[in-house]
């Protein structure tokens, strides 16, 4: 599961208490949507799916199904641009959503939702007051959008991840950008440069996560780190840890085939097969001894307590263990070791200024993402493509709808 | 208990291998005291306890006693100075080493074993190579030696703390500085300045144990904290925290007595009286309405895990809490909410580079240590110091024994 | 003269373009003020100048006049409040503005110009949508108001102070706070705790300039430092480092006086009275032995050469000169030393994200800033205000005008 | 002429006086050379320089010549190894002591002085208490031995390239390391990987600076940065920016050939040759036209005043310029724009802690090495490697003696 969905409990406050909507949750009210007379649920062989001028998306429901969903076609607001989305990512936590109907206490699925946050497209329309982008631009679009406000501290002060105003599409209530034509504010939108396509332009998604746990662990040249998980976000942490010099990069996975993959996009990591039987410290002696070296970083990308203990005892006295993936509410750890051993403990939440990082590093050839997607379906077979993500046997890393 | 003594398994290796003993581990082999001729325990009407050129100290042992004993009165090696040890702390280590016979699986009282390591003091000898100290001069006594190799990682990069190879005094086996003359490397020592007394000296140690928790926690002028617990450590940590300009200051204690002395100390720390009966989470909302703005850093004090979670629940998103205090070896967290928050844990293992700065503290008037003496015993009545430290009804905070 | 104005060619670029006005800059545009049919310079016995309604204001212009106008009053706009503004401190660059016309080759006086920027006052007006605050509240007035765009790297990453379309007050052709009713954005006001004053309300733009420096130059507890220069920077830097737990400190000037005052402000200070014979050799070694220890940060409050030069002699290996205040365009410094000593120069331009922590500072007691204010004037004889701050034999720290 | 070698004045007293001469600095007296009965300057023809045994060094002196010597071969003191110097890259100093005498007021060549710091090594003999080498082991030399005693404040707090009482080889009076035989204590050794050679280990000196620089700029994963010059250590900067992930990278050079020998090493950068008649205005207009984009940190690697002003116009708000290269003792740069803009400037001196780094990123492949070395001699032709080094129109880049 990705860390745009951490199960937990409300976010905490940064402000005394923000009582308001913001101008974005007004804007992106949902029901909007619901209760526009052109909305409906299309059968599987509704003719809307043939119209490519029909603004359709694909949606889960509280049912626990997922299906495809028609949405009016809205025109742009002051700012805004309407984005011709050609290339979407399904996220952990779009299947997470589907199947269980919530994340966490307060991210829960009560109506129909639009999937869909990892989003690439072309500009084609524009608002009012809109000059830095024109129709026909290619964008990645930013998958959340805070309130902005200079009296929200977390806005105001850089760390926008915090603000409790925020429209994170796909999170209920809010739709998702796995749809044809969804409606952004142009200041939330990220130029592509010309060497970078769609389907990158979407994977720019989930590398800003790994890159805003990258520049909070302080992860730089050099440095040799663990990284615990090689799903999507360990893959996308390997690749942006590879990039940021760390050497060595150690990698771990119960799945033989994840790591083999691994190797072919960074032939030099060096990967340790855990077995479900071992303890945390078994696993800890074989990254080790991988290293051959001391570790000053984990990068746990997997959100299971024993893995984030494997970690903690993997790395050096003053080290720390760097926790990007999410898991359960509650969690033990060894309280004892980490205070002898001065280990910290850090977490990532989303990402905040990560988008035109992200976009210099692909653009610059420093992080290659195409091999990450190893299946794509067309809009209208959104469903299919839900199935495959949600079935291990399928073996995917990152499946994505273009249109 | 104080941060010197975590329970802990064995520290991290912080290179890859240490076999060898220190050139200090070595000198101050415990059985160079336990084999001597001179050396015996007590009775307590021995007339050396009489004599004041006898070296005499106190000591705990495997049966949970705590007695005095003569120990011999070695000269001073190269580079080293015989200190007449004037001021001892006893520290809740001390008391519990004594009680219970170990902290962690590694730190065993196997032996008669000198306590103590707060202390200060007056050269009365110097050994050969000494040029910086003369006899006379007044120090205080660094509690920690670790190897000094350029080829001990930590040792070379400044982060000596987690030398493998340290002689910590008092921790077992070696024997502490509640004891007459005391040998030390000069290297370790530190000048007093004039206006700082010998009892002052000694109270440097748990000071510089709560300034290395303010430095790593990253504690700044202007920053909202929490300081969780109004013990020995607690209360050092607020002078600290106070001097380092941090306000507001919340502070909690389950004692009420506890945070009266500490608003003597700093007049306008917010106190929370917390009852045995509340959640970590009626905590954190009394912690909050204290504090009547957002708090961005708990300095955890108690080590308890009650006190942990509540920490946790009463920063801000992108706050942390900072663990000085030790406690049990493994513990149970909100993982989900640290996530969704991005709380880092840190934790604090002894100090490394601090009695430098915790004496221009001390002598710049920043931080007045003076009243956290609540009692005081003669060197020969050291014993009676021990139980009155160890008496929770004889409200102590700090007891010095004075020579 | 203060950083807010500095000498210096245009501001480097933070976003490729910036061509459009932000809507403060749209909204602030001084020809509202000055075409104005109500607009009037008035006489020094103008009616006005009794009419408590009257929006009268002082402003300099071009031909190095100072004087009193009568200006609009305008109604709030959206988000807007009207702010009777109660205490408004002469700041150096105003006095500069008035002399000489300019401050660098950008921030040229072209015509009436009101002046002023440090100030507080009372909400009078609240416009549509501002539900944070209500009439009657008392508020500090942030000084510069940036874009806040998303778009604008510096407001999104939270370093607003770099941002290019800024409206500063005070700063031409921006109109200052020294009127007697502004017109301001309610998100860039400050509300004042009960028990801070409008006089310590308005210093707190002062002491924001302060703090900033103290914050990006790293200054913490045990710091030991030297402040060059005993103005109004320096002596609101010397109480914000002794807040911040620096010891020693060193303060340096030119003038006796000054020193002695800083010493009644924080009578630990150690200072130096630096002859203007003395090379900068010889101040950096009174400096040292003032100090009595290794320097690690010079905070430099002149923005002169040789004082500056003295501050890079002063600090150790690794230190840094950290300079708030503003000089020439061009300046020799001994890059050699610099080099060979790892001395880093940082400089500080006006502020972000101060404001709430200076009000924390001075309501929580750790920063008193009543006796910098020397002379205070009534609003209608501001003009007399302007006369004192710029006459050095009056020996003004801090003239303030009150309404 | 590289960082170990500043012109500049006295270093800062990091400890407030350092009288006595380290253990290093009394082992490594030059006089046990000079004044060893073994000691001659050998003529070109002379048989010495056939003997494989012989321990000849080549050697600079006051009347700037340049010979080879022959010095006596050490036996190993304890903990010391005699390396057997396989490889040493000739730096730029080394040809400046020879052509100039000195570097600055205190680093005066006064006698015969052997040349050389960028050295690997076989071990040939070991010395007491030696147990982590063997004969046989492959070993980088680290060129500077600091005190390493605890009251030096550099050496235990981690910084020891601040110490006062290093011994750094090759520089006045200590004799290099550019000679057959070479006696080093093992602490100051580091163990090459298999999978590197000789050659690569002595290039991991001229590493060792580019790295700290890198570390102390705090150039991370994604950063924008220029590079001024593309000599030696501008090419090894390079190669370090690019393994840190830095995108895009400009450099930029008076030499079109060295640009294009960089785009072999890098073929992503982006270079500027800068014409000699370009004012600082017009090569950062260059810069900021390649970059594309904001830059934020400069790694200046010349040391000119002209490329240093360029690189502060280069880069944006709040971004830095860090100084690798060393130059004049006094500079002139446009303070007012670095305080309008909030722009660092930074400076690097050697380096601690850096070898083992180097090693992990040579070994790791994120570095490759080799095809700086384009002249490779035997130690007997070391006479002509000097002038080679030293003759610009041989366009060498790093020259190298093997052994």
């Amino acid at each position: 599961m990705c860390s745009q969905h951490p199960v937990t409990q409300t976010a905490a406050s940064a402000v005394d208490s923000a009582p308001l909507l913001s101008q974005y949750e007004a804007h992106y009210d949902p029901s909007k949507v619901l209760k526009h007379p052109e909305f409906r649920i299309l059968e599987a062989d509704a003719p809307e799916l043939k119209d490519k001028e029909a603004n359709i998306a694909c949606a889960y429901n509280p049912a626990h199904e997922v299906h495809m969903i028609k949405k009016p076609r809205f025109k742009p607001g002051k700012g805004e641009a309407i984005v011709h989305v050609r290339s979407t990512g399904i996220c952990g936590s779009d299947v997470h959503f589907w199947k269980h109907g919530q994340i966490g206490p307060t991210m829960v699925v009560r109506d129909e939702c639009g999937s869909g946050h990892e989003s690439a497209g072309e500009i084609v329309e524009i608002g009012e007051g809109v000059t830095q982008y024109k129709v026909g631009d290619r964008v990645a679009i930013e998958a959340g959008v805070p309130c902005g406000q200079a009296d929200c501290d977390p806005c105001r002060t850089g760390r926008y991840n915090a603000c409790q105003r925020v429209v994170f599409f796909s999170t209920p209530p809010y739709h998702g950008t796995l749809t044809r034509f969804h409606a952004h504010p142009v200041q939330w939108l990220h130029k592509l440069p010309e060497n970078v396509s769609y389907e990158e332009g979407s994977l720019c998604e989930p590398l800003a996560v790994a890159l805003a746990g990258i520049e909070r662990a302080g992860v730089v040249l050099g440095d040799t780190v663990v990284i615990c998980g090689a799903g999507p976000i360990g893959l996308v942490t390997l690749l942006a840890a590879h990039a940021a010099g760390c050497t060595p990069i150690v990698l771990t996975d119960l799945v033989e085939s994840r790591l083999e993959f691994a190797k072919t996009l960074v032939p030099t990591v060096k990967t340790v097969k855990i077995e479900r039987s071992w303890s945390p410290e078994e696993v800890s002696s074989k990254i080790k001894a991988a290293a051959g070296t001391s570790i000053r970083v984990a990068l746990e990308c997997t959100g299971f307590e024993s893995s984030i203990r494997a970690g903690i005892l993997s790395v050096v006295f003053g080290g720390k263990v760097f926790v990007i993936g999410v898991g359960a509410s509650e969690m033990n750890f060894p309280f004892g070791y980490c205070s002898a051993n001065e280990i910290d403990l850090q977490f990532q939440y989303r990402y905040a200024n990560q988008y035109p990082k992200a976009l210099r590093l692909v653009s610059g050839g420093l992080i290659n993402l195409k091999p990450l997607v190893t299946h794509k379906f067309a809009l209208e077979d959104a469903v299919k493509a839900f199935h495959v993500a949600a079935d291990p046997s399928q073996g995917a890393i990152k499946v994505q709808i273009q249109d």
